[in-house]
């Protein structure tokens, strides 16, 4: 089977996902600045960080795929799996926002990251599967550094949110402060992929 | 004629019927688990009903295009028919939910699953027929079970949801069950296609 | 300039035009089926004729780039033009479908439509000019009967929704079967542009 | 890296933008062309000029990555970038245009735009930086009077919707012209790319 058709469908998805959380800005009801930022409030915030998140999923994806060969059952399924966990930041990032940031909403937005990075990671496991531990693959995750740091962060976050200072702000802030450094840990695409990518077309 | 465009086009409304339906999930009102599980109810098993159900076709549609090689003027419109019994799902997905699975929207879905399904045999039957009885892709289909199995079962699902137990659950609890039912026989993707496609690329 | 991408950009937005519509239809408030009929009045209706619309544009757009081979400026222009008028289906449908096909709204939709095909005409002298008078292109069309008629067809049905029977349903009832006629006289693809097409790519 | 999956992405994303706006026109609730006066007010001249400026962005867009035969990481990103600066037109087109045109919407709305045209020049800054400055895509944009032009007479705009005639609409009226004189100048598409890019390909 080609990647190329599971490749264009999870574009549309991702593309959808990102582009539908700009519904969630409400217009705002008066004509000023001021009703500006009492509308969107942390909104702007909240939809940044979600279109960052997929922008990195579409990124590690499509690094991915670009050494991809074959696509098995299992690989479409391991990929439908991680585009409904994308598919639930709309969800996710709007009731963070609309909660103003409280403890419940922050912890399950934490929730929603960790399952798509475990989805992710299954994803990985389920592509280089099909294509044997010798492949370019293989080699280009190498150990995976960020791939098993993040998972940990969320984890913090989730706790920090849940268990310190219940009756403050600081579980929260400490969460929200999780999330963004993994999304700074990840905006610097893959470099090992991208050189292993090279290194494979080079020769052809 | 190529089925690059029609399979490019599919996965354009296959992606958004996917993606539109978590708009469907409220926002929760207040900012704890009990909230959260208050407003979304039941909406998030029928959210990941449908989603599977996409995936399910989006999966087949894959498989049957990989091994068809003519598109004639009956596939492109058989194919706009599957695309719009499955663009009706968010629709009949929303009713189920809101209505808390009452008896005539939980059939209805099932009208609605049988449609697809029996759309998706006519298409199938009119790419078969482009191809001639000796394609692989007649071969690939071969006795074709799950086709087969899967309107009748909808079928039961749809006469116990209208028959069964007018004044109780138990009606729209079976229905529901052979719905899932159909979802977990078709989520192993079809080996013999799998099988037959990698005979027909191996040659080349 | 390849024809590739402007094809799946406008794959892209016929997708999302198509499949937005079901965004219209309403859930019911009840669990009946009288509730449905009452809830999706003649909705269906609408959301049907349109989609057929659409899926028709698709399926002409799709003829006409099988045997383009050259983008011009102009091409690209005129295909947003077309795109234009097809993304005012949505709140064109919507207008008629609730004001339950009062005299104004279906003239509004037949003035759409009749954009719709003007602009097409437009763009396919455009594309045929990219292609000099020899091109396949050309051949193909022909005398393009369909072509010619569906604009007359339509301001038809402009001039009897605001002309015929003021104070009664006859002038919105044959407005309303001009538009479902054109419908389905376009459902027949365009046999002689596949004919060409196959003529055109046999002898490579 | 190839560009096909970039443009693919980028495809799908504007292909929303273009098509989200419509949602934004409401259905008159009255069934007369009053009524759509009413109801509609300036809103189709917003989604026009909105629906315009991302074709525009498209084009242009289409044009570059036809002379582009690598991606890099900046590229990603930088393209990310641009995406998320067009997902905010329909927000920005909906306050302008809810507000009746009031003074600081209007303004928003040509930060949007200067915000959009400077993430493009980065991008093509980027895109230029990874194929070398005697790379065909460098030659093409040559002076670039356009992107230059641009940027100056968004400024124009936002600076008289805050300073001239502050009880007055003068102000926004110089405002609008500018953002629409922009859409006028690149309406035409980018000839010299036009030309180098047949240039370039002609040899193969």
């Amino acid at each position: 089977m080609r990647t190329s058709r599971l490749e264009a469908f999870s574009d549309g998805v991702l593309a959808i996902i990102i582009t539908i959380m700009v519904l969630e800005l409400k217009v705002p009801e008066g004509n000023t600045f001021a009703d500006l930022r009492h509308a969107t409030g942390k909104g702007l915030l909240s939809y940044v960080l979600s279109f960052v998140y997929v922008g990195i999923y579409w990124n590690n994806h499509h690094h991915m795929f670009q050494l991809a060969r074959r696509v098995t059952g299992g690989v479409l399924w391991a990929n439908l799996g991680l585009l409904f966990c994308l598919s639930l930041f709309p969800f996710t990032t709007a009731w963070m926002d609309e909660s103003d940031y409280a403890r419940f909403p922050v912890l399950l937005f934490g929730v929603n990251l960790l399952a798509a990075a475990c989805v992710y990671n299954v994803l990985q496991w389920v592509v280089i599967g099909a294509h044997g531990p010798e492949s370019p693959l293989r080699q280009a995750i190498g150990a995976d550094l960020k791939g098993r740091v993040s998972p940990l962060l969320y984890l913090v976050g989730i706790l920090c949110a849940q268990f310190v200072d219940p009756h403050g702000r600081l579980g929260v802030v400490i969460a929200s402060g999780c999330y963004i450094l993994v999304a700074l840990i990840w905006i610097v695409p893959d470099r090992r992929i991208g050189r292993v990518a090279r290194e494979v077309d080079s020769p052809d």
